[in-house]
């Protein structure tokens, strides 16, 4: 049994699709960011980052996203969630995912988590100020030369699309207009119809 | 035959230094970052992102390090760079080389790339002020609990060794003192005596 620690509107709504997929044996446990769970002792001594998501097997935790997901598409061989046996593909699928990691998650990040990176308030403030135009220029590059369709990497399904869903979905907040990237829009449309996605949004609260 | 994209003192220096403890067969291709080489249409059609490393192979481009590292080491079996068998290993792997990614690289980035995050030099500056606290808070973490020794993941070396050694590098530059990370000192020094590290060192002009 597998137990999933995350938290409600962070990116562990990610590997949270993707064990559901992927019909994974998992629980999960949901850490409070409102009381700062993830800073506490308890927390702590599963993941020392302070950060979900968080996957504990029997063997111990995984932390970062994309091992996570690359993880649970490598044990469940039958959801087929990545090109396992095909180092080139898995390697262009671990690309975009570690894009979205590194790149539009980090550019999301300015907005609510400054203080990470300055501790000038003004400086702070700066930062949230561009956030319309860094995450607008990743969703730019996703729309017009990453993205293949139907799904993230083409025919198939994989990692990438929960994790592109799960990205895609702050848009608004982070200011950037949805109507600008229509491939990315249509993606996030059809990803909420689906069933394991419909069923993690009820148990995170989010439908 | 693969070709490299490098440019020098950048994060590329660890995929490089993997193709080479991984015997691989493959070329280097220079990028002028001086002369903003990397934003001029014949780089963007290798790599749309501008940026470095890129890895051209037979079937097209790979892009992001956690990726090309992997796909050095599951298509250089011979080298055991990864526990390729083993997905709860190979994930523990790609938690640390993720975390360098997206954490400690982009801690380091805000010292010299502030302006990606914010256009007020002020806030650039509040930027690179905080960066031996950032930076310095992840080797923290990678001293106390993430290292393992002998290398990162314990007993045998893997692609998360050059990776480590690349960033470790920049600690004196980011106002980050060595000495305080005694563990992390020591993999550095150990990893500079390699032969593979010394020659990509003296083919970068790092030696």
């Amino acid at each position: 049994m597998l137990t999933f620690y995350y938290a409600t509107n962070t990116c562990a709504l990610a590997s949270h699709i993707a064990l559901e997929e992927a019909g994974a044996d998992y629980e999960t446990h949901w850490i409070d960011f409102k009381s700062a769970e993830q800073t506490k002792p308890d927390y702590l001594a599963i993941n020392p980052k302070a950060r979900v998501p968080a996957l504990k097997t029997d063997r111990g935790v995984l932390t970062e996203t994309p091992a996570i997901l690359a993880y649970v598409a490598q044990t469940h061989p039958q959801a087929k969630l990545a090109p396992l046996d095909d180092p080139f593909a898995f390697a262009e699928l671990q690309g975009f995912v570690n894009y979205l990691c590194a790149t539009v998650h980090v550019a999301h990040a300015h907005r609510g988590r400054g203080y990470r990176w300055a501790d000038d308030p003004a400086a702070i403030e700066a930062m949230k100020k561009k956030v319309p135009q860094s995450v607008g220029a990743c969703f730019e590059l996703i729309e017009r030369k990453m993205f293949r369709g139907l799904w993230v990497m083409g025919e198939a399904y994989t990692i990438a699309d929960p994790y592109l869903f799960t990205l895609a979905r702050w848009m608004e907040v982070d200011g950037v207009d949805p109507a600008a990237f229509p491939r990315v829009l249509d993606h996030r449309d059809r990803m909420a119809e689906r069933p394991a996605v419909q069923r993690v949004l009820k148990s995170e609260g989010l439908a």
